[in-house]
C-alpha cells in the first residue's frame, strides 16, 4: 500500500471528520498569523504582481483549509488600503494528496466567494481565483516559475514514506520493534534512518519549491519539531503505546505491530537548518519556535473543560489526523478501541511526561538567480 | 435553489453514476478529435509557450474527464517529435461546478500519471499538471491572460438559470405549462425568453473567456444544438412528456411540473454565429455541425444490442445526466418510476420522431488586441 493513498485526514462532515476535529491545527494557524502578515507585506511590497499566485501544501479539507486564504486576502487589503494601491488578483492553490477531501472544500466555495464580496466590496469581485491542486508535494506540482508565495502548516513532518531501511521485510540493520515511529525505546539506528528519510525529502521538498517559486518570492512552513533528534515528544509515540497494549492482549498480532512504520518525523531546528542550507535554493529569513503544552488548545478555548472533557477531544482530533493510515494497516475494526485506550490513559500519560507540541516556524525566501 | 447546486452528474462510480453511463459524450468528443488536433496544433506552432496552459470547460468526473488532456498531449507530443522540439510543460484545469465529483478525478490522477511516464517517457516527467478549477463558467474562473487553449464539450447548452421571465410565481408573460423545455407546444413567447438567457449566458461566458485567454490563444465548443429555434429535437422534451404522463396519473402535482424549467437551450448556428459576432473579442475560423440519432453511439459501439437492450442504455445515461436537478425539484422518489417509463418508450418516440442529436463544433480565436 502507497504511503499516498492512505496518507490523509478522515473526509466528510461527521463525527470523527478532520474537519469537525482540527482545533489544534487552527490554534496553531492563528499562533503563526503574525509572521504570515510579515512576509505576505514583504513579498507584495517587493513586487506588486497584478495576480499574486500562491499555494498552500497540506491544505487539508476543514474550517483551516480556506482561513489562510482569507488571511492572505485580509493581509493584502489592509496593505493596499494603507498604500492607497488597487489590490491585486489573487489565484490560490489549493493542495493535498489525491485521497484529500476536495469535494467539501469546493462546495464551500460560493459561500466563502459571496463573504468575501459581503465583507470586501466590489473591488475583489471576480479577482480571486482558488483552485485544487492534488499531489504529492515531494514532487512537482505547478510549473516553472509560477508561484510567489507557498504556505504549508503541519504537513511537511509527514515523509513521502516510512524509512526503507526499518521493518522485518527487508532484513536490514535498522529495526523498531514495538514502536510506531521515533520513540523513547528506539534505537540509535532508528533516528538515523528517520532523519535520513527527512533530509531527503525535505531537500527534495525545497528543491521542487524553488523551480516553482519566482526569484525573490517567499515560503512559510510551520511543522511540528523536536528538541533532540532522539526526543520522541510526539502523540504518535503514545498511540504506539496503546497499540502495544493491545498486542499485550491479544488483540493485534505482534507481527502486525512490527511492521508499522508511521511516515512521520519530528526535525529539530538544527537538522532543519542544515537541509536548507545544503540545498541551497533557499535563504532562511527567520526561524521560531514555540512550544504548546497537548492540551493547551483546548484549555484556551475553553478553561472550564474537565479532564475527562479534554481527554476526548485529544482523542478525537489525533483520531481525525490518524485513523486512514493505522486502519489501512490494523483494520477499521480496532479503531473503536485503540482510541477508546488513548482517551482514556492520555491525561494521566500528560501528567508523568512533559508532552507538548514543538512547532517550528520557518520564513524562507528564495535566493535571486 | 440555485442552479448551481443541483445542476450536475450524477456522482460516484456506482451504476447510475455519469462516470458509468457517459459513452454518448465520449463519443462526442471522439469524434471532435481531428478539430481537437488542427486547433492545438495550429496555437501550438504559433506561439511555442514552454508551458502551455489549457481549461476543460464543464469538466465532469468519469473516463472522459481526463481524455481530453491526454488527448492533448498525444497532439503537442507528435508535434515536437516532428518539429524536433522538447515538449512543452502543461498545465491543465479542470473545470465544473463545484457540486461536480472532483474527488473521483484526483483520485485517478496517480494512474493517469504512471501511464503518461509509462507510455511517453521521461520527457514528460514532472512536466504535467492537473488542478481543478471549481466554479460556474458564466463568471470568471481564472485570471487575466493565463490561458492559451479552452476546450469545452457539452457543456455550454447548460445556461446560468432557467430563464426568470418563466415560471408561475413571477407572473410574467411567458408560460411552459407541461413543457420543462423549448418543445413542440411551447408558446413562441417561451422560444424568446430561452433565447434571450441563451445570448446572455453565452455573450457572458465569450467576455470572461476573453479576460482569460492570452491574445492569439484558441477555444473550442462543443454543444448540442438545434435546426431552428423552436425546434426541440432533444431528449428533454422526451423526459418531458413522461412527467406530464406521471401528472396526468396523479403521481406527481401539475403545479410541481408547471413550476419546473431545465436551464437547457440548444442554439442554431445563426445564433450563436450572432451572440460571437456582436461580442466581439473572437474570431470564429470554423463551425462545423454533426447530426447523430439518440442511438448511434449505442450501435456504433456495439451492433448486435436489440431494442430493449438498446434503450435500457439511452434511459441510464440520461439519468447519470438528468437525475441531480430533476431529483431536486420532483423528490428522488419518483426517479425509478420516470426512467422506468422513460425506457420503456424512447424508442418508439425515436421511430415516430426524427431524433438526433444536432452537434455544434466551434473554433475560435481570441483577436489580437
Amino acid at each position: 500500500m502507497k504511503v499516498e493513498q492512505v496518507l490523509h485526514m478522515n473526509g466528510g462532515v461527521g463525527k470523527d471528520s478532520y474537519a469537525n476535529n482540527s482545533s489544534l491545527q487552527r490554534t496553531v494557524i492563528s499562533m503563526v498569523k503574525p509572521k504570515l502578515g510579515e512576509s505576505i507585506v514583504e513579498l507584495y511590497c517587493a513586487m506588486l504582481p497584478e495576480c499574486l499566485k500562491i499555494a498552500d501544501l497540506g491544505c487539508s479539507a476543514g474550517p483551516n483549509t480556506l482561513s489562510v486564504v482569507a488571511e492572505i486576502i485580509d493581509i493584502i487589503d489592509e496593505t493596499c488600503q494603507r498604500l492607497k494601491y488597487a489590490p491585486p488578483s489573487l489565484q490560490a492553490f489549493l493542495n493535498d494528496l489525491p485521497g484529500n477531501d476536495f469535494n467539501i472544500i469546493f462546495k464551500s466555495l460560493p459561500s466563502f466567494y459571496e463573504r468575501l464580496d459581503r465583507e470586501k466590496g466590489n473591488e475583489y469581485l471576480g479577482k480571486c481565483f482558488i483552485a485544487g491542486a492534488p499531489g504529492s508535494f515531494y514532487g512537482r506540482l505547478f510549473p516553472d516559475n509560477c508561484l510567489h508565495f507557498v504556505h504549508s502548516s503541519y504537513a511537511i513532518m509527514w515523509l513521502s514514506k516510512a524509512p526503507k531501511e526499518l521493518g522485518t521485510e527487508t532484513g536490514a540493520a535498522a529495526s523498531n520493534k514495538g514502536n510506531i515511529c521515533v520513540a523513547k525505546t528506539s534505537l540509535p539506528d532508528v533516528y538515523e534512518a528517520y532523519l535520513e528519510q527527512f533530509k531527503r525529502d525535505f531537500a527534495l521538498f525545497l528543491r521542487c519549491r524553488a523551480d516553482e517559486i519566482v526569484p525573490g518570492g517567499r515560503m512559510l512552513l510551520t511543522t511540528m519539531g523536536s528538541i533532540r533528534s532522539d526526543d520522541p515528544l510526539t502523540m504518535w509515540e503514545f498511540v504506539g503505546l496503546k497499540l502495544n497494549e493491545m498486542v499485550s492482549e491479544g488483540l493485534i498480532e505482534e507481527e502486525k505491530l512490527e511492521s508499522f512504520d508511521l511516515p512521520y518525523y519530528a526535525a529539530t531546528t538544527e537538522e532543519v537548518k542544515e537541509v536548507i542550507e545544503a540545498e541551497g535554493s533557499f535563504t532562511l529569513q527567520r526561524l521560531e519556535v514555540f512550544n504548546m503544552d497537548w492540551d493547551a488548545y483546548i484549555k484556551q478555548a475553553d478553561s472550564n473543560l474537565d479532564k475527562t472533557a479534554r481527554a476526548a477531544i485529544i482523542a478525537k482530533d489525533i483520531r481525525a489526523v490518524g485513523e486512514p493510515i493505522l486502519a489501512s494497516h490494523f483494520g477499521e475494526d480496532i479503531m473503536d478501541d485503540l482510541f477508546h485506550r488513548f482517551k482514556e490513559d492520555v491525561l494521566e500519560y500528560m501528567e508523568a511526561h512533559k508532552c507538548q507540541y514543538i512547532n517550528i516556524v520557518m520564513s524562507l525566501t528564495k535566493k535571486e538567480n
